[in-house]
C-alpha cells in the first residue's frame, strides 16, 4: 500500500465460507454477501416494510420459529423452495402489500449459513450486502471506520462469480477509505471492472455456474433484479437475532 | 457447458489449500501451483539435472532426510531461508553445475504443504506447475485425459494473484479438452487474460501481496524468472516420495 499518515481500517475479502476464519472476524464488520438470492431478498423484504428478517440455519428451525411468532416461513435448498416452507427465496415474492409489517423467517443454502458462521466466530457486527442495497452498504462501511470483511457466501463453499463481483463493486467505491493488502480483494475489484458495463451479460458469457442453475429454473428475471444496484436501498443490520433496517449514519 | 457428444474429463481450480477438499481429489491429477517460488524452483532444479526433489513438510524432516541421503537441504519460511537449512527457495540457487545429479530436499511455507495435503487426501496423481514449465504441464494434462484439479498453494491459505494467474494460463490453453463448470476456473482465466500481456507489470500494478513481500527482500529478479513461460520446461511428477522429471506422453 502507499504510505499514509492516517491509519486506515483494514478490508479483506473472504471468497468462500471456508476462508472466513483466516481473517480476524471478531474485530470486523462482516458483510454477508449472497447475491443470488438470499441477501437480495432480505434487503427487498426490509425495503418493502418487513418488520424484520430472522435468518435461521435449518428448515426445521424455520418452521418452528415461524409457527411460534406467526411469521412467514421461507427458504430454499439447492435453489428451490424447501419442503415444509411456504415461500421461496425470490425477491419478487415479497412486495410491499404482502410483507409490510410482517416478519420473514428465512433459511437458504449458503447465505444464512455464512451469517451463522460469522456469528459463531464472534463477528463484531454483521450486515448483509447485495446489489439492490449497494449504496447503503458502502455508505455505512465508510461511516463506521471499522475493519471490514466482505464475506462471500459462495455456493456450497465453491467460490462464485456473483458474490465476488459484489465484493468488487464495494471495493471499487470505498477503497480509498481502507488499507487493502489482500489479493482476493484485488481479484474481486478486477473482475468487477471487467464486468461492470453489463453484469448480466458478463455472467452469461462467463458461463457462471449459478447463473446456469437459476436460468434452468426459469429465474432470469430474478437474476436481472439481483444485479440491479440500489433498487431496494436500505441497510440490513443484524441485531440480537433479527435483521432490521437502519439508515446509514 | 455446451452439450458435447464425447464426455470430457472435469477440470476444477482450488484457489486455496482450504478449498481443496471440496473437490474429488482421489479421482484427479492434482497440479500443485506455488509460482513464487516453490514450484518454479522445483522445475528449475529438475531441468538443470537434479536427480530428484524430495518435498517435505517440516524443517526438521528436511534436515533429517538431507543428512540421511547426503542431499541438499533447502527451504524457506515466510520467504527467507529457514534456519538450519543450507539453501533457500530461489531458482537461481540451482544452476546445472551445482545441482546436476544431486537430490534436493525442499520445504516451503505453502507449496510443499499443499503437496502433502493432496497426498493425504489420496490424489490419483500429483504434478507441480509453474510458468517455467507451463507447456509441459499443459501437454501432459491433455494427453492423460483424466480429471484435473489445479491446486493453488496460495499464501498461508489466502488466495493470491500469481497462483491464480498460472491456473488461468493453463485453462486458457487446454480448456477445450475439459468440461469446466467452475467459477474459480473462469475467474482465473479472466484474470490471466487481463494480465497476460505483461504478468510482472500486472502484479506490480495490482499491488499483489506476495510481489511486495518478495521485492522487500530484493527478489525482483526471482519474480521475473518465475513469471517466464517455459524457461525450464520439464514435467515434474511425484512418484513414491520423489519429484522427478518425465517427458510428456
Amino acid at each position: 500500500m502507499k504510505s499514509s499518515k492516517t491509519v486506515k481500517p483494514l478490508l479483506y475479502t473472504s471468497l468462500s465460507p471456508k476462508l472466513l476464519d483466516i481473517y480476524d472476524v471478531s474485530s470486523s464488520i462482516v458483510v454477508i454477501i449472497d447475491v443470488l438470492r438470499a441477501t437480495s431478498t432480505i434487503t427487498t423484504a426490509l425495503f418493502n416494510g418487513a418488520r424484520s428478517v430472522i435468518p435461521v440455519a435449518s428448515v426445521e428451525e424455520c418452521m418452528r420459529i415461524g409457527k411460534q411468532i406467526e411469521g412467514i416461513t421461507a427458504g430454499e435448498r439447492d435453489g428451490q423452495i424447501a419442503e415444509g416452507l411456504t415461500y421461496g427465496n425470490s425477491p419478487f415474492e415479497y412486495p410491499r402489500d404482502f410483507i409490510a409489517g410482517k416478519t420473514l423467517v428465512l433459511t437458504t443454502t449458503n447465505g444464512t449459513k455464512l451469517l451463522h458462521m460469522a456469528l459463531d466466530k464472534g463477528a463484531k457486527e454483521i450486515i448483509t450486502g447485495s446489489f439492490p442495497n449497494l449504496t447503503s452498504v458502502c455508505d455505512y462501511l465508510v461511516a463506521q471506520k471499522q475493519n471490514v470483511i466482505l464475506g462471500c457466501a459462495a455456493w456450497k463453499d465453491r467460490v462464485n462469480f456473483e458474490d465476488t463481483l459484489f465484493a468488487g463493486a464495494v471495493i471499487s467505491r470505498i477503497k480509498q477509505h481502507f488499507d487493502i493488502n489482500c489479493d482476493s480483494s484485488q481479484i474481486a475489484e478486477t473482475m468487477y471492472n471487467d464486468a461492470k458495463k453489463d453484469l448480466y451479460a458478463f455472467l452469461k458469457k462467463k458461463n457462471a455456474s449459478h447463473y446456469h442453475r437459476l436460468t434452468n429454473f426459469g429465474l432470469e428475471k430474478d437474476i436481472r433484479y439481483c444485479l440491479t444496484p440500489d433498487i431496494a436501498n436500505v441497510l440490513c443490520i443484524y441485531k440480537e437475532g433479527y435483521l432490521v433496517t437502519q439508515q446509514p449514519t
